[in-house]
Order: structure tokens, then sequence, then C-alpha cells
């Protein structure tokens, strides 16, 4: 484990990146990303007929070529500046990076109530027409998990339980979830996932603060780079 | 609710494509899918700059060009034809013309256990390094839910509970679910997905089967065109 658990670290990564030059990235990475994104949903979708799917393949192809002239070999982990700024651009939730992710869009009150409204298309599905139970699950760790966020560390999920109340459309989706109570490192958290007809997916957890995360005074803030 | 279990059986359809014509259609599909999966962690990874990122947004853009020419307009939902072939293509775990899906095949052993071998990328990253807690989620549900699989039918997910007994790496991984027991329309069905070092996520769940898939005689079969 000790081994894992270096490699972990280092990928919360602190970086000498200004505010702007992240704002940089983001305009040069958010849109390749979206358009990949949709390119997932058309590639489900299409009814073309092999010659086009034989050209659309052709500019993927080309599209992977230029964009692996230089590629980063580890995952992108999660990076921190020195104004506070997180990315967690590779996240398969709410990457701004990933094409997996919807990507969902975390909004924070401040009674530490945590919530997203987000869209699913057809490429989250499980049942025939409906979200895969399994992404629901996903989301939901997510959003329990940013609820579950104890100053600027993680929360680890230690146990995730989810009721299915009734089927999850694709489309429109709401997902809440607030910190229960906290019994030394452990943050039970409660949330849920709502459709246009209500709660779908009510959902429990448990989260654990990493232990390189547990510094002396207990905020869970990432240590300063030289401070370990 | 009687629209959306309406329209949820729509989408369980039967089919008039032989086996040989389904096998073309993968020849088609597959590929082109495969190579999407490519680009998604491509677009992740990349470090060029902002020409090769234009230029391949433009052999992105090309490639949806072509493939929208023509388009389902509702998710692909799940096919049965004549041989009892069954398409979950669509499907956000294991489907063949799913990007997202990374995609994991499902093994059956004659006593009913379901396993699966396969390999998450960098797309599937959560917490820095790791594979996400939502993702073993959702490979989980899909791998106890075909374990929960009665006749043809699929088992929609009523609980689902997941202890996450260490982190999950990226890379290498294997999940395997058996039924534990069935009582009326409800299976109890237990799992694990393991890595390198062994088990990292322990699961239970309950599976349903849906209303519109209880056959008189109990098999689950879904009824035939015309017997409803």
């Amino acid at each position: 484990m000790a081994d894992s658990v270096e490699e972990q670290q280092v990928l919360y990564m602190y970086e000498e990146l200004t505010d702007e030059e992240i704002a940089h990235e983001a305009d040069t990475f958010g849109p390749l990303t979206a358009s990949v994104r949709d390119l997932v949903e058309v590639t489900l979708a299409t009814e073309v007929d092999g010659d086009d799917v034989r050209r659309a393949l052709e500019h993927i192809e080309a599209a992977k070529t230029l964009l692996s002239k230089q590629t980063r070999p580890h995952p992108f982990g999660v990076r921190f500046n020195a104004s506070g700024s997180k990315r967690a651009w590779g996240n398969a939730v709410v990457g701004l990076r990933n094409a997996i992710a919807p990507p969902v869009r975390i909004n924070r009150e401040p009674d530490g109530r945590v919530w997203a409204d987000f869209e699913l298309g057809m490429a989250y599905e499980g049942p025939a027409g409906l979200t895969h139970g399994g992404i629901s699950a996903l989301v939901l760790d997510q959003v329990l998990g940013e609820a579950a966020e104890h100053g600027s560390a993680p929360g680890m999920t230690a146990t995730l339980t989810l009721r299915y109340r009734r089927p999850t459309p694709l489309g429109k989706l709401h997902a809440e979830a607030r910190i229960d109570r906290v019994e030394g490192v452990k943050t039970f958290v409660v949330g849920h996932l709502a459709g246009p007809d209500g709660v779908c997916v009510e959902a429990e957890g448990i989260f654990i603060l990493p232990r390189w995360a547990r510094s002396g005074d207990g905020s869970g803030a990432i240590p300063a780079p030289g401070s370990a």
C-alpha cells in the first residue's frame, strides 16, 4: 500500500500556474473535450453507411495523431495553485478535460449543501431508455464526496448505499447531498438523485479523510510545498 | 409511471436481423467506437499547443458532420433477434457502440457466476491516480445485474451497497458476482472488484424483475412479438 499512497500523494500536485494561465488552458482544452463528448454521442446514434463511417474514422485517427505528438504519461491527478484553485480535470464526473464526464458542475451553498443540475444523454443508458443504475451511483458518489470535503482535502469513499426508488430517466436530472454528521475522520453524508417526477435514487455514504491529508490541526488542508 | 414503463418496453426491441447482419454492424461500428475511446484518452492526456488542438478539433467536427447525416433520435435500447442474440450496444458499461464503456466483456460460468477482466485508463480517475469510487460502483452494478438476470429479462437495481476496502488502482481489474438467493421477484447478489493486490470493493445488491418482464410462467422470458 505504501507505494500507491506515495504515488497518489504525488498526483495531488501543487503547480506554479496563475489563474490566468489556468483560464487559458480551459479555453484551449474545454472546447476540444466538449467536441469529443458530442462525438461520443453521435458515434452511438449514427445510422450512416460504411463509407461515411470509414471517412469519419480517418478524421478521428488524424485528430489522435495530432494530439498524440506530446502526451502526459500519467493520470491528470488533482492540482492546486497558490491561489487555491483546484483542478480535477481528469475526474470521470466533473473533469473539464474528460469526455466521459457529463460534466457535472458542483454548486455549494453557504450551509454546506452541495447540488448539481445536469443532463445525461443516451451514452449513459443502462436499462433500455433509462439512466444506468451505476451511472446514478457514479454521480452520487461524486456529489456526496464533494459534500464530505474537509478543507481542501478529498473524501475517500468508505461505504456507499443506494436505494433505487423509481427508474431514472435520461435527460435533465438534479443531485444533491449534505453532511449528516462527522465522527473523527469519518464523515456521514446523505443525498439523492431526482428526475422531473421526483426522487429516483437515495444515497448514504461514509467518507474518510485520507491518511496523508490528515494534518495535525485537523483542518484537512493540503500541505504547502516543502512543508511535508 | 405508466408512460415511462411503456416507453421502456418499446426500447426492449425485437428486430428482424440475422446473426450475420449483426456481425456486419459490429464490424462497422466496433472499430469506430474503439477509435473514439482512444480519442477520449488522448484528449485528456495531450500536452500539444493550441495550433494542433485547433487542427484536431477541425477533424473531430468533420467526423461529427459525416456521422450526423443520419442518426437515431432515441437511445439504443436493448435489442433481441430471432436467434436470441442480445444487443445492449448503448450500455454505459458493456456497450460495443458506447465510447464511455471500457467496455467490460461479461463471462458466465455454468454455475451462474459472472466475471469480467478489464482495464481502466486514465479517463476513469476519481481520487488522484486512482479509479473513481463511482466507476467501481458503475461496473459492479452492471456485473451484479448480469448475475441477477433471469431468463433473458434484465434485473432492475433496487438497492446497491458498496464497501471500499482499499483504494482501487487504475489499470487491470477483475469483477465478479453470483446470486446469493432469490425471494420472489427479488434476487440477492454479492460480488466484488479486485486489483493486483486483492479485493478493493465489496458489493451487495437486490435486483427486481421489471413488471413488464414477468411472464406467467416465471421464466422471465421476453414475450415474442405479438404475444403481448
